[in-house]
């Protein structure tokens, strides 16, 4: 099991801080180190005993840093992983928790200075709360780990850390960098636009019809609560992927109005039963 | 509290066989006899106890019953009341449980005969499976129920249909039947003509994407696997109130895929700002 001495935490948000939680829970590193901007979110983080120090200069934060974890916005990676590139110590690790790879993979692991390994990683876990407040000591406990083997990190630093994730109780895949955008702009980044968008068309025609509606559509758009700023950045850093389903899903939206116009029941039967059948067969 | 001594179900389906198992559980009725297309379905709905006798003739069905429930498919109820009003006895109540109401109401009311009442009601319960052997005998507890004050039923009658979904748990509510197509195209018919829509987009993309996933997206597409036959019918009869949320939905999926691809980052945040607002402020 690996071990890691002093843990750096870039980013004491959601993640950052149930990732703390955690790797503590599990007794994997002994003192975590928090930086970030919210003075505020930190104390909070320090009194709750998330971390056990408060690190306001990202170099002096790494500076003794066996495991390094960048979870500030992933807008705002590539400009960390340069500022705190210099003070990296030999040995140590840097894995990232974003939601986007491809070639932000290729950007930051440009960066990694000679004896420092960068093993790009996606917990597929997480919810609408944000900040060391939301933070849970499981959430990556049964929820989905995408670990993307750049082919830079030694094979013995890459194991260590998947070895971390199930530790922590995360299900770990591997995967190409843009295979990982590709998949997940499917099935993550689109769905979180069509939350955003159908809350804004229903509330558009009335009120507060979604807050009348129940169960429901409640659930459907819960999503939508996700913080704006970093569903921005995500869907403008995976865009290409995100535009070619995002055009197809407007094309069979206005097939259906289409038919619904001309009143083509069979028709609109046709392409309900075709989605039908696909979502009962994913069911099993 | 109201009780019936006779009670016909047109249609022994999810909600049919969930409502005969509901007024027999409350002690309402005495004994139900069940109407439908399908053979095999009702005789599973006699055998498990859910009906006492099955009538394949609509008119037999219906001569000696003091409640009568359309429940089969809302297509065919306006036929369906065409073909028992002249077998229905005096002092009869009849409701529908459909989806969609406005003119649907106009048209049953219609050809409700002197001396027989009748009640537009429409269940919010239900799920994506069908038939009798789906049904449960809590289906409408805890579920909201929409009753629509036509007019034309006596007071005592609109209250004995009031206690009797109050007596199997639902929380009942008095709406116009324009008003209530209005408001369901919003938050029940739209979203799960999105939902088709969503499954086919992804899966035209890849073939198991949403098996993929996880949790999220298979909770979001859940409802596409709702019979498409049922909501063809219900989207047809409903068109004129879904098309024009649909429309905003394409406007909106339609910017934020513009939004994208020319990159404007503060234009889409705007966006997603504005709904994650909307949302929370329904989150209470």
């Amino acid at each position: 099991m690996p071990f890691y001495a002093r843990v750096a935490i870039i980013g004491v948000g959601l993640i950052g801080a149930s990732l703390a939680r955690a790797l503590k829970k599990h007794a994997l590193c002994d003192t975590v180190a928090g930086c970030g901007r919210s003075r505020e979110n930190l104390e909070f983080a320090l009194e709750s005993g998330y971390i056990d120090v408060i690190e306001q200069d990202h170099k002096k934060a790494v500076s003794d840093a066996d495991l390094v974890v960048l979870s500030a916005s992933p807008m705002i990676s590539v400009e960390l992983m340069e500022l705190i590139a210099p003070a990296l110590i030999k040995g140590a690790v840097v894995i990232d928790v974003g939601s986007v790879k491809g070639r932000m993979v290729e950007s930051l692991s440009a960066l990694v200075p000679d004896g420092v390994s960068f093993v790009p990683c996606h917990p597929i876990a997480g919810n609408e709360r944000a900040g060391a407040v939301a933070s849970v000591d499981d959430l990556f406990s049964g929820a989905a780990c995408i670990l993307c083997d750049a082919g830079a990190a030694p094979v013995e630093v890459f194991d260590d850390i998947t070895a971390l994730w199930r530790a922590i109780g995360s299900d770990v895949s591997v995967m190409d960098p843009f295979e990982h955008d590709s998949l997940l702009g499917l099935v993550s980044h689109f769905p979180h636009l069509a939350a955003y968008a159908m809350v804004n068309a229903i509330e558009d025609r009335e009120g507060n019809a979604i807050g009348l509606s129940g169960g429901g559509l409640k659930d459907t758009t819960r999503i939508a609560m996700s913080p704006a700023s970093l569903w921005r950045d995500i869907c403008m850093m995976n865009r290409e992927n995100i535009t070619g389903v995002l055009g197809g899903y407007i094309d069979e939206l206005t097939t259906i109005k289409s038919l619904l116009e001309s009143g083509d029941a069979p028709g609109l039967e046709a392409l309900l039963e075709k989605a039908q059948k696909r979502r009962q067969s994913i069911e099993g």
